[in-house]
């Protein structure tokens, strides 16, 4: 089997971890990385460890680099990844889409958070949504659908609750989502100016955050019945890492105990997926640049409500790192190779 | 009427704040500032606009300076405000304190949120809690409790809602609160470290914030109910600044034209409450060094809920910059004379 | 004496924080800001304080608003500024203009230093540079030169060594200039992004800066001599702040007291000029959002190497401040009119 | 050849970067790490990708582990390092520690730049200092000083030209150090709270830093004569990141040829040490986290003045990572086995 990897769109903050992290991978290969903005400057002067000659390639040649076998990872905007995902898998490819292009099945969905209409219905269909703590998709996949950063937060962060029936079915889940900056891209914006965001914070798209109908989505799917979620998106003065809070009137079968059973059940024996327990608040500069998972979960008898916090690096198991879990399980590695 | 004040605890982070604000009060005079830490040193140090020849002084000489008919500040820890307000008060005269000591009036509930069984349940009757834009104090009132800084910004956030009734009552009501490290105040702390900080961000007191039962005392009072929060503060890495998030299912008369008019009427008149309306979010960076209160509302009809978002710098409109509120109206003078 | 002042590119930094000064300018009122950006918006959308009906206008009605007797304060690009200067000076208004478009006597010097023919040299010979410390322009100025940020700090940081001959003539005086990212501007960038910028650190315009003629031009003209200086500008991951390293082999009359002697004798008077001594490190944090200047200097007996390190806020005293002090002196005012 | 590995300090900056770098390293083994802060608690709690059950232990249990062969690494304090590095080779281990207490072999230096009367003055004499871009410890080192981040940083940065003669020997040289905040530890401490260090910067131990007889041995003993070098550093609101910018007046030889030559000469084959030419400036984000040193050097034709910039991570090329540069030596191992 060919483990030669093509990665486009490499120079966004997605595609440079992704070759951060493939720079160390022991069972695969990169044999072109696409770039408008760097096409001809070597890798190395952007990633230091690469080290090697390759330089930042453009589309065509990507394309061209593109032969069937080899596995395609999109860290491409979501438009540029709907013209390229057919492409590829037409020449015979397998393709690992790190945007939103292929995450929500029902293709009624995109006009109202993507704004668009989606050209392949089909596709949707196809692809598999690559949460692979919870739901991995098949080694014989042809198109993953890499998960948003927000959503991997969230869904992890809530699904033993949901699942398990330990919150009340009546109200939306409460998402609370807070961001460092990277996760906004690296497009020239006034609005993101470090002097704009350093000593600020804000709440966006208020109750519009594309990732909500992929975290609806996958919870209804875990769960057996309908989740309807409330989601901010908040900007952080960082640049890396996300917490999402999460909270729910609880059921009358939760208790901390019950809590606690949910969380360890769900994770255990997943090594990268962490359980702190009700006490230690999850932080993002402990699992920065890592694919971990830090969960805290607390039950508050007072108010009957209960709360979970997530903290995962936006880049990593939000973004770059995932996708990599979700290369190997393709190619039915470990899905933690060449992963910290 | 004496319009001399002195100032206690004047080198914490709130202390500072009251005599860069009174500098530029044009009705009142500054006759003593105290600082175990600073005793002795020129207060123009520290705060470059004072330029006066006036010192730091000790608790000791603070005290003597407080004679009847002047006004105390209190900006100290609720342990030491627990001991000098009385005794100012019993030297005739009138304090602001703006620690937590006499926020709540049950005394039952200091030995859970605060960790001490309060020693002048009294005094907590007669307290009247400063929030000034929702329930001002007398002119009259010989002790003001002035509000927490998630308060401040969760109650301000969230009143028009609960007292209007378009929330549910059967459910908690969710706050998101999260600060700036200037919130933690001055002391020497391994956790607080500029390196343990920068690019971090953590939830902290899951469910045990104190400041929740002043949220709940105060929108229970408004709202003519009992009030339940689920509260969880979070530390995010900037100096200033608190955005409370809150999130409810909305009751059967919520929409957003009841959301609207529930803003809009609530604060109509208030120069420095400002509703933005539903689509322009609140950033922290637009009030910093200001009293102001941004507020964005929304309800999202796909999903039912509501939420608001409330910006404020915690150290002016979350502290400092209400207790001159509430002074000025002690004095008889307009609330916002000297601030801006 | 009319004291009616016309704002041009009021939606920049330094265009910004001229509207939060002249807020509480107790001696003159803003007639007209203009901003393409934010024309037709609300002032006190963005500088909450200015709370007036007054909003954002265009260039042309910013124009129309100049009439004779007026002030214009010029927040605008060097390219800009040197097409308005003229037209407003023939108005009859009297001008400070922010920008570097008339700070250098010698025309010669701009297009290596700005990349540009300066189309009026003799605007240049009648314009005065306001260094408001050690060069105060004349109450009958009609274009003043308001000094660059880095210029501020470098020029009152060495002007005492360099004018009383106690560093070496013979070796370029080192400027190693320190700045948030506030003095970079407002615009679209993507080398600027926060997420580029925080965690980072750069020199830049290596020996190139265009503030080193400046430096140059008012060192010599002060010490009487041709003072070399040998200026790298670095972005450092904050907001505002400016710190000048000075650096330079002392003459023999150096030592320590006559340090002590040349700053206490150059800034004796001044309360906005503090020399902090040799042991007292200055920060920006301390004279943050103030039109102070802090100053350390320090004699290395053991190197014979003579530093001094001064501090300014880049958009107070290091633009806007600074341009109000000459705004004041226009106007026969005591300088610090307005100012902190 | 034993490879088993003792730390000692594993809690601070460093010692926790050393862990995070031994994790990956595929010829040695730490079989102790102490931390008498986390002593019981699993290392993986703090370094998540450690993964194994070992626990941090005190330093009793660290010394009983460190048995005859073993290798030794100090990320103490100097005062512990004066302490266990004796012990720790009468016991038969090598010995590579991270703080300055073997790094000048002049013990007379200690008492004014450490503070202290150095007890072994024959360990100064024994011990290698191990810069290993310019001066590899031998082999057979038991003794190896690793040097100070911003010495690193200074003397990669200023070799170049002082070794070739490039710049004046008759004043200082000029060397302006900023550091992000690990690089001040982990201690509570009022001074570096995220509250006062964000936005704001400020110097340091002005002319009084310990590096600076580091920085000036190393130089001397490079170029064959005495080297003064004038160093202040200063601190900076980051939390990882070191540029050293340094300054002086040419020599004849000197010009902007014979600068570039100097760099690419020196560190032509190495791969670690990038020289950028002299219009790329270093930025620290480029090479944080790795083991990179990038170099950038100008001649400024007009001036006669020469400057260099040096950027490295301050935790690992300027502490864990070329701590791990040194152990490889001794273990006949290439240099950059395990590092990136």
């Amino acid at each position: 089997m060919s483990r030669e990897i093509v990665v486009f769109g490499a120079a966004g903050y997605s595609g440079l971890e992704l070759l951060r992290i493939l720079v160390d991978h022991p069972a695969v290969r990169v044999v072109a990385a696409s770039s408008s903005k760097w096409c001809g400057e070597r890798i190395d002067r952007r990633v230091p460890r690469w080290s090697t000659d390759l330089v930042f390639v453009d589309h065509e040649d990507a394309m061209r680099a593109s032969t069937s076998g080899r596995i395609a990872l999109l860290a491409t905007p979501a438009e540029a990844s709907l013209e390229l995902a057919p492409e590829l898998i037409d020449r015979g490819l397998r393709v690992v889409d790190l945007s939103g292009a292929f995450r929500l099945r029902d293709a009624a969905l995109y006009p109202k958070w993507y704004g668009f209409d989606h050209p392949r219905p089909d596709l949707l269909q196809e692809a598999h949504y690559g949460l692979v703590d919870l739901v991995a998709p098949s080694p014989e996949a042809r198109l993953v659908a890499n998960p948003g950063c927000y959503a991997t937060a969230a869904i992890l962060g809530a699904a033993p609750l949901v699942v398990r029936g330990l919150v009340r079915d009546d109200v939306p889940l409460v998402v609370d989502g807070k961001s460092g900056t990277t996760g906004a891209g690296r497009k020239a914006s006034e609005a993101l100016l470090h002097a704009e965001v350093a000593e600020n914070m804000r709440p966006y798209r208020l109750s519009g955050h594309q990732h909500t109908p992929e975290i609806e989505q996958a919870l209804s799917r875990l769960a057996g019945r309908t989740v309807m979620v409330s989601f901010t998106a908040h900007l952080v003065p960082m640049r890396r890492g996300i917490i999402a809070s999460i909270y729910a009137p609880s059921s009358p079968s939760a208790s901390q105990e019950a809590c606690h059973r949910a969380y360890t059940q769900q994770y255990e024996g997943s090594r990268l997926v962490r359980y702190l327990g009700s006490s230690t608040p999850p932080e993002t500069g402990a699992i920065a640049h890592t694919n971990f998972v830090d969960i805290c979960s607390v039950f508050d008898a007072r108010t009957g409500a209960v709360s979970a916090y997530s903290a995962i690096d936006n880049l990593v198991k939000g973004a770059a790192g995932q996708a990599i879990e979700n290369l190997n399980l393709l190619l039915g590695l470990p899905k933690e190779t060449g992963l910290v």
